[in-house]
């Protein structure tokens, strides 16, 4: 009973990773539909929302009726509490993509950032994708050393939204409100996906050591 | 056996009307102190994040001694499981409140929004505090046409917003960017509060329905 109650664990964790899986896929597509212009690409993204949105409801159904027939104690118990928190930030993730997704599709055929801010953008999805990447790893391998690592990329995140803001504000923005108010949300939505990474990251610190490595 | 079970999970539903009362206060105030530049009720509202935090790691780690011990099924388990995510919704509520008492604080003594901008806030600000407060009541009373209702409130919301926007990206707007991504933040902050309300009026309609009344 053990053993398939555990591989019913293992199923869960997988899940997970797929869904971490997709959301790095989107994040990705959709820096690239931003900054191409490419609506095709903006599209699927905007589409496939769903896909990630599903697949928490089923992870989260499952998760459910192994608390119920299952009544697990301690780390068990914990693994599965904790799962429902990392599919919700995991859907949360998708969300992001999937705003930047709809803003690239409303700027369509033009391009939602203008030439000064592309760089930085095109860093903010690096990083994104980079984090996003090595939280489905850490999910599956709950490696600490990744796990603890995944703020100082966080760090490097919250930097390029400083410097995006920076350069919003200064005195040569020559793009107007309108684009300022644009570039806010992106780089909000980059930064909340990083953020949401991050609380995965310390919730699987968590699951191992039974204790948060700093304030959440 | 049972008894004491279900005094524990209207413990937790009244420490959840609890949360969402503290964060009816912290909107309100965060409001407030925005629209006076009140540099002490900003601090306040800053302050008492905590509280809202600490109150939301204490429910969960009630919950999930519950889930543990009482092994609890089908709508007692359902209404453990709600709990949590309800809980994790008022906590992001209270985030909400603290960034709009962060952006008072930092354009203190200044007011952050221009007087073009201050009825449309205020709106905003009220509006947030009205869904709020029939948040804490649908918590407690489950009553599901106020859960229903709440949709309604959050177009309100979604036109207020909308407005904001559209005075930002007018040829008129006058502020330059910098302020113009100081009301696109706040319009976002009121917007999000407003979105993690209707959540969890959805989950209170989830938890005594078993269905969802529309697509999450």
């Amino acid at each position: 009973m053990r053993n398939t109650f555990h591989d019913d664990l293992d199923a869960i964790t997988n899940t997970l990773v797929v869904m971490a899986q997709l959301v790095h896929t989107a994040t990705k597509d959709a820096t690239t539909a931003l900054l191409t212009a490419d609506l095709d690409l903006a599209e699927k993204v905007i589409k496939q929302d769903d896909q990630i949105d599903a697949l928490q409801h089923e992870l989260d159904a499952k998760t459910i009726v192994l608390l119920a027939t299952q009544q697990p104690v301690a780390s068990d118990l914990r693994a599965l509490v904790t799962s429902l928190r990392m599919s919700a930030d995991l859907e949360r993730m998708g969300d992001m993509a999937h705003h930047i997704a709809k803003l690239a599709r409303l700027h369509y055929p033009a391009t939602a950032v203008p030439p000064e801010s592309s760089l930085t953008i095109e860093e903010m999805g690096r990083i994104a994708g980079l984090i996003i990447e090595k939280v489905a790893k850490i999910i599956k391998d709950r490696d600490l050393k990744d796990a603890q690592q995944l703020a100082v990329d966080d760090d490097e995140m919250d930097k390029l939204h400083r410097k995006l803001i920076q350069s919003l504000i200064s005195k040569d923005w020559p793009h107007g409100a309108e684009s300022a108010i644009d570039l806010t949300l992106l780089g909000r939505y980059y930064e909340r996906s990083a953020d949401h990474a991050v609380s995965i990251a310390r919730r699987v610190y968590f699951l191992v050591t039974g204790s948060y490595q700093v304030k959440e």
